[in-house]
């Protein structure tokens, strides 16, 4: 079905090069329907999009009667916008996105419920051979600091080389069983399907807002998003930079990169800018709190 | 700020008329940024779109792997998809409407929970004086069977006059007193515009998907809708043959004009169709129903 | 996880045997944090609700100005909604259940996404040795005529027997190789879970309003969805009439059992009524829509 | 409609006193039902609710499977949940209130859209004659800084009288038009309504889930929000406090006195703590951003 409809998004493609009235994105027209590769078998492609950095502003000054056209006072209230939390002009661009991935990536995506969804069927049609197999260097063991995620001590590669193999078998053995249970015994495909691992990968048609996609993107090109998930984020927020620069560029300054601190922490800190040596035993914080503050501060130097 | 807005919408317009890789909808772009007059003071305008009729076919292709590029069998599919309550490739396509409305037309409109809003706010920025005055031959009497409607009876001519010109005193009045408050005693504008009576005119950017709008359509183009919402929704119809008119014929032959039948009015059907006589004493509904059922057959000649 | 969780829902379960002032639902009550088993290793267990039947026709009560505490009087009232579709009351009763079910079945349920979710996480936690194996009955070939279903002829006994036996060995294998690179290999969980087939069994509470529970319903218990997903969603029927009876039945009459049927459709039933005979040539009908059209008005005994 | 309500919900109150499987917070039923006057002639009063602390905590266990029952364990996770903005666990728990207030101040409130609703009906039924008339010291000028505020400095008691008085005259000449209209002209309730100010008093059911909840609270217990608005949301803090008193420990801690800190201002305050003298100048930051810093870390004492 993909090289089908591939072929099917190029045509349209070449036919629809044509005018409009509608505001463009020149980057975002670029890679419109081009297909990025993400992990083995998967990729992620921008089917269309509505919208530009100057439709948020446009938005916003309907109903703040605020903004004007003149390009860095554009910048200058998408940022304003951001810092203050004021999302409802980034409701006003939408993207689509068509995107191959591994159900167990997909089962994590789908968590985001404000978006429109239409993924491959497996009722309907037979999945195509096609697994996640990790890179060698992706192979960790269990963290022990982080109940959910990978530790970062590289395993032993002869180890690694064997869990490839074992998952690389287990996805084989899985799928010509599949094949056998359709072909020679036409077994239902809502049957047959049951047998395949989490690991096989689905196609899906995903549409969203940008306020929406920036908190997912918040949320999944996190360092404790698993790293399966954080590639096709990553890619993403290239799609976005391209897309929208000026809200690109707030959300990695005001929002990525930005940290929530309690009132708790700016009293220590103020206590510090007073010159008071801070510990935890005086901090009146939790050993998991105090971590976090001095993380958060990035106090590492400063604190005893 | 309405008229500057529109120069700027014009700009846009003249400006950003340029090539796109999207699908693009021909008829919808003909009526891009155009002002539709709406009741006394407000309008309706299409601000942006995202996919046709095409845009439906190949998220269902995705789904169900079915459909094609042929005109006849697109249309085909949008009705089976219609026919069936195939909703989500419908939530593929998205419209962004500029709407001017009366605040209690607002208020009805608000209730539709997935769709993105920015409305001008009477915090910011000062309202004009701008409110709704019924046509004369709107105004009239409450109706007895329907708590919620108005009477077809038409009211007396000279008391329909002498209503408008209470609606007319009681705005024009108001509106003064809130421009006294506000200009000559500077009260804050969050506390002046309480005076202001439900039927100002308030502005709003308003972006739905094409599933949510039908349904928008399906309750607000009703004839148990309040006239002033519907005149809205009846203008959006047009819009949307105009932008997907497959999905606009789907909707009107199977949503819109489509009822709802229970098995026992289905029973009954079958048992008039065998040639027995039906009435509401035999047919086992209550007094509403019944004559539910005769509306939604259109058994007016066929039932004692 | 699952036999702690139990013990400490039926240490609950004791110990919160209390007064409360809100209103209650007797049959619920005796449902509540019961474990029904599902399939071969899933359960529905009800963990929490808000409202009954009288919460519904108290916010109808509110909206309209209507209703009233005779008993009759709520059921007609509830049935004038469920009919009328004014559905919102119904979103003011809330559900909380807690399911086990295989994860092919929980991709199908969380596409509802008005809902409220917590599943079980595993790059958290071990997943146990539970996959789905199909009852021999339930075996069955692909339908020819629906892409998406089983066919109804049953499959011969030994294939039967001989595809159960794949789907178990490829689940023990799969499952053996789980365990064998988490505890031999101490893979991070994120990355063993990922050959795991999607038979296995997850868990999840699942909080919904029951507006969108009787859509679920709607969808979920229809003949056209996947059997396994049809079994939870019927004994989601049985709770719902325990907990609102009034609302169940209108929902059975007026919802579940109810069809749409088009303008066309009821000019071809008065025709009909008119003594004339109708056939698919003369009806102006596509061959799938006159298939619909006799189905829905179930006059296979009147037409030629 | 209010008072006949009230003797329902009274009787409601009385009869449902009884015994419950659910989980059940005391504080909370010790205010069920209670009417807590808001404004001139609003009010709030909780209806119905789901859940406890215990709730979250449970439903926290089934996704991480972490979490104990030992109620200080209890607290430590729910105050983890809250820093870390895992929310869903929050949405495990509802509640539904019965809300009297003007309709100025509905607008605000409606702009959440994850939630249920069920309003008066001025179309259905005749809206009596309360009004919100500000209290003599809420009078006040617009704010010349904050585009969308009042001033701090009280108006002159004199001109705030004779405000008070516009405000009552133009209330209560509008009732008397709609009541003329709908009794001596039998108007239709939906055209008469048209004529009331946005001050008229209306009620609504509202349910919505605690993390939404929390959400709503941080936006309009704010300083930024309006003060009617932030009058409601005042006393629903307290009523989430007798609820869940844990998670709102959290949400004070956590999020309502927490601030959002860009990676820029981390690294002044670096540089500070490294004894540097900052100011706007040598911060790179532009003058609103400066402020918003100095603000986040209340650095008034500290820079020049």
């Amino acid at each position: 079905m993909q090289e089908n409809d591939i072929k099917n998004i190029e045509k349209m493609r070449e036919e629809s090069k044509t005018e409009t009235m509608r505001v463009v994105s020149p980057e975002m027209e670029k890679i419109l329907y081009k297909k990025f590769p993400m992990l083995d078998h998967g990729f992620i492609r921008v089917i269309d999009y509505m919208g530009t950095d100057a439709s948020i502003v446009q938005a916003a000054r309907v109903s703040y009667g605020v903004g004007t056209k003149k390009k860095q006072e554009d910048r200058g209230l998408i940022n304003y916008l951001m810092r203050h939390g004021h999302t409802t002009p980034f409701e006003m661009c939408e993207i689509k996105l068509h995107i191959k991935l591994p159900i167990f990536v997909m089962r994590h995506w789908i968590r985001h419920r404000t978006a429109n969804v239409n993924e491959y069927s497996a009722r309907y049609s037979v999945l195509s051979n096609e697994f996640y197999i990790p890179e060698l260097d992706q192979i960790a063991r269990q963290s022990e600091i982080n109940k959910q995620g990978k530790s970062d001590i590289a395993m032993d590669q002869v180890k690694a080389r064997e869990i490839i193999n074992i998952i690389k078998e287990v996805s084989s053995d899985a799928y010509e069983k599949y094949a056998h249970m359709l072909n020679d015994m036409s077994l239902a495909r809502e049957l047959a399907r049951t047998i395949l691992p989490v690991s096989v990968y689905t196609e899906v048609y995903w549409k969203i807002d940008l306020h929406n996609l920036l908190h997912f993107l918040k949320l999944r090109a996190d360092s404790h998003a698993q790293y399966e998930i954080r590639c096709y984020a990553n890619k993403i927020l290239d799609i976005v930079k391209a897309w929208v620069p000026f809200t690109y560029d707030a959300f990695v300054n005001y929002r990525q990169n930005a940290v929530s601190v309690s009132k708790k922490c700016i009293e220590l800190n103020k206590r510090m800018l007073k010159g008071e040596k801070i510990s935890q035993e005086n901090s009146g914080l939790s050993k998991g709190e105090w971590m976090e503050f001095i993380n958060a501060f990035e106090l590492q130097d400063f604190v005893s």
